[in-house]
């Protein structure tokens, strides 16, 4: 059996807490499969210090949604775990997914408690794909995120992703760099996510290969010859500024004089920000100006802005470009990138919206003791409004309401109803879900991964400064329309009603 | 294309970094492909307070190392990069691990700088595989670590995986599951890991389930009248004390009338210590006295540490027993498990130990300017000391020392040899390394995860609670012999020696 824990991926389709499955078959036994229901999939906080998250995961879940099927071998497991009926298990070998998909397409930003994901199915439907459309989206959204905040600490310059050794298993590689990439890394030095999704791939050498050699020099030299057009030399193996800098340069000017480029050098420990700042300085002075200089060694976004603040210091000290210096880095991120350290999981949820009852759609909503928690009820759509180009808020609509341009409208806070504000009659807005699924059938084109990174760009070139700084950000508004705002304060007053019965004397319901 | 992202699973060569690729071409346009290596895979740090990690993923590692092969696919996208000359991909369609691997079997207890694999082969192939025995051994050993920890805080309780859906990715969420049951978690709610692996699998219902129903008690009484074997019901969709927990005293009363056994109920909001403490109460004076509570809701070691003291102070302000209330409950853990939240990597490394030369295997070492990075040098063996049947320390020797029973020996301290001690003769100690992998074939019998979880329950009864404690633990000896001891010292000055032309003022070499 060859990969055995590979085994999983011919059929997907378990990949679901059990309780989806008692739920199903729950609703099976009923004879309430076909009520129809709406789920919400959103995410209340958005990881880190930042203000959103960049959307990212669809492609998988979709894939996932598109190939739910219980073949034998699963209905066979499902069948020895003596929990389900026999019929329940037959019905279960013809399951699809029949509903509708409406999403957030990949790389935009997506803020708190905006249904990036709406699942509008038969309720067994809706209900089953929870646990697997969680998983996909909320990982790839985390780390498109976390890419998201390196790209911007390296201030748009390249960041190669370089943590396939200790992400979370081959996927939580692959998806990773994946993720990676939207959120805007260039490149990666997974070979398996470069093949399969055409991510461009780097890498050079290990310390190991130098110790391999008697001598450090030999080693550059050899691997200069091997690889003239993609020589790139890791200085630090013994002492970075008095062997591995000297010797570099000594292959890279060799290299130069046969007319091949040397692309530059590798700094993987020690003080990264003073290595740099010598090393530029001495690569200049051998004429080896166009040399690049990547970093590495448990980069974060944190490591990288003070970096880039030491370089600016010690340029200025010195009275050089500072610039200059930092123009030429490349940013090896690894570890901190693809386990997204300090922020390990997105807490993205999927909740009820509305149910089918006596043929109409009847809102739910789920109150909490937190009202931070409590969801908005409803069938909803998600609309992004602009001013002057730049995004302003977006705004929640119940999905029958009409969004005309030529009309104003009031946009309402969605837990305090005073707060509000009027959006003028020709402000420039767009619908943010695309339909992904309709009647269980793809009809959305999904956009490569170059697409969505271009996307990506242009929805941050068109989001205020303020809302992308790293620390503090501004807060973004999502609000309500008037009819889904009178709708959740009916429901929160009727619910209120219901539970007077109640009295619990430490909660205040 | 069903399932796009995991076509990547019919072949997983690929999963490892670029410069894995070159370095290997570098080696095969040397003619050195052939010459000899040893490599020790081993980390530093162990993950949060821990003293130990517990050792996971050899496995799937070896499936990996078995399995390698260039395919058409990937020698095609190889040959793309334009980076690599014919005779090389040529070369890479016969290339296979011939090797050896020598490793600590799933489940056992490791310490910071032992080797947890030992790979002795081909340099190329001994090279190439860093990457992936580096991504398997990393991930699943973080995770079977902080699962012993939720295990250890819950008193070595009933604790059920629930991550999948904020795992990272589907791997990320099986293979999670399978080091977490390795870790101490006797159940997951993961189909796909139950499916896989063996695990039992665990869940009921969602608070959707309950919202599909007009009334909490009828979604109650439907699922009871489904499940009867299985009725354990959550009781937190509206109000815990109010209405959750009376319908489901009344709906369990019920289901015993009809001779079934109520299973119990699930918290999965709120102050689950004073939750679950009058939840105890009320099932018992219901005579449900053997309904169990499942607490959830971002559980970790820290919270059921202080969710057990809580239950314990406030039961003895009422003068109730509360032992009895902490042995029905079940820890439902799910996102900080399976994303090892607060240590989301595990820094595990690969490093040469020795290379051939001349027909002789020669000790390599790495001096860092941290003493704290420098490796062990050699080709070595760990071997487990025990004093009264207790772990006493784990002693690393050259391959080739003898290890008898009827001699004593000194240990020496890994970085400071003048600290020692003395092991006498007649000591008990065991071998930690078994052959996995002789000359590319399995030769080791992989235990199953039953057999690897027993192995880890042995194993930490046999380690004094001094090491096992959450805080502050006590520190592990690892040992070096003579032998070692002596060939490190030498290497280190005769490097230093060689590094005296060298002069950066910034650093003590």
């Amino acid at each position: 059996m060859p990969f055995g824990l590979f085994g999983i991926v011919e059929n997907l389709t378990l990949l679901t807490d059990l309780y989806e499955l008692t739920m199903l078959g729950g609703y099976f036994a009923q004879g309430k499969i076909e009520q129809k229901a709406v789920f919400d999939l959103f995410f209340r906080h958005p990881p880190f210090n930042s203000t959103f998250c960049l959307a990212a995961g669809l492609e998988q879940a979709v894939d996932y949604v598109l190939n739910i099927h219980f073949g034998k071998e699963e209905i066979d497991y499902l069948w020895n775990l003596h929990l389900f009926p026999d019929d329940f298990l037959d019905y279960l070998k013809g399951f699809r997914f029949t509903g509708d998909i409406y999403a957030v397409p990949e790389g935009r930003p997506v803020f708190p408690k905006t249904p990036m994901v709406v699942v509008k199915a038969p309720i067994a439907e809706a209900q089953f794909v929870e646990t697997a459309l969680l998983n996909f989206i909320n990982f790839q959204t985390l780390i498109a995120t976390k890419a998201s905040r390196v790209y911007r600490a390296a201030e748009h310059g390249n960041v190669i992703e370089f943590g396939t050794r200790r992400a979370h298993g081959p996927d939580g590689a692959v998806s990773a760099t994946r993720a990676a990439y939207i959120g805007g890394c260039s490149g990666t030095s997974n070979v398996l996510a470069g093949m399969k999704f055409g991510i461009p791939v780097k890498g050079t050498m290990a310390h190991s290969w130098v110790m391999s050699f008697q001598k450090e020099i030999d080693s550059f030299r050899k691997y200069a010859e091997i690889y003239p057009h993609a020589c790139l030399l890791l200085v630090d193996t013994y002492n970075t500024l008095a062997s591995g800098l000297p010797n570099a340069i000594i292959v890279g000017k060799e290299l130069e004089q046969k007319n091949f480029k040397f692309l530059g050098i590798r700094l993987d420990s020690g003080d990264l920000a003073y290595l740099a700042t010598e090393a530029s300085i001495e690569l200049d002075e051998a004429g080896l100006e166009d040399a690049k200089i990547i970093i590495s060694n448990n980069l974060d976004e944190e490591v990288i802005s003070q970096v880039h603040a030491d370089i600016r210091s010690m340029a200025r000290l010195k009275g050089i470009d500072g610039e200059r210096i930092i123009r030429r880095l490349i940013y090896g991120v690894g570890t901190h990138l693809v386990t997204s350290r300090g922020w390990s999981a997105l807490g993205g949820v999927y909740k009820m919206a509305a149910i089918g009852v006596d043929g109409r759609m009847e809102p739910k909503i789920k109150i909490s003791d937190n009202p931070d928690k409590t969801t908005d009820p409803g069938y909803k759509k998600l609309y992004r409004f602009y001013e002057n180009g730049d995004m302003q808020l977006d705004l929640l609509t119940l999905s029958d309401e009409e969004m005309r341009v030529d009309e104003s409208r009031t946009a309402f806070h969605p837990q305090f109803p005073w707060k509000r504000m009027s959006l003028p009659a020709g402000s420039d807005f767009e619908l943010m879900h695309e339909t992904i699924i309709k009647d269980g059938e793809l009809v959305y084109k999904l956009p490569n991964l170059v697409e969505i990174q271009q996307r990506m760009k242009q929805d941050l070139e068109r989001m205020h400064i303020t809302y992308k700084r790293m620390t503090n950000p501004h807060l973004y508004k999502v609000s309500l329309s008037a009819k889904l705002s009178n709708l959740k304060q009916r429901l929160l007053h009727e619910q209120r009603a219901e539970m007077n019965n109640f009295h619990d004397p430490a909660i205040h319901i």
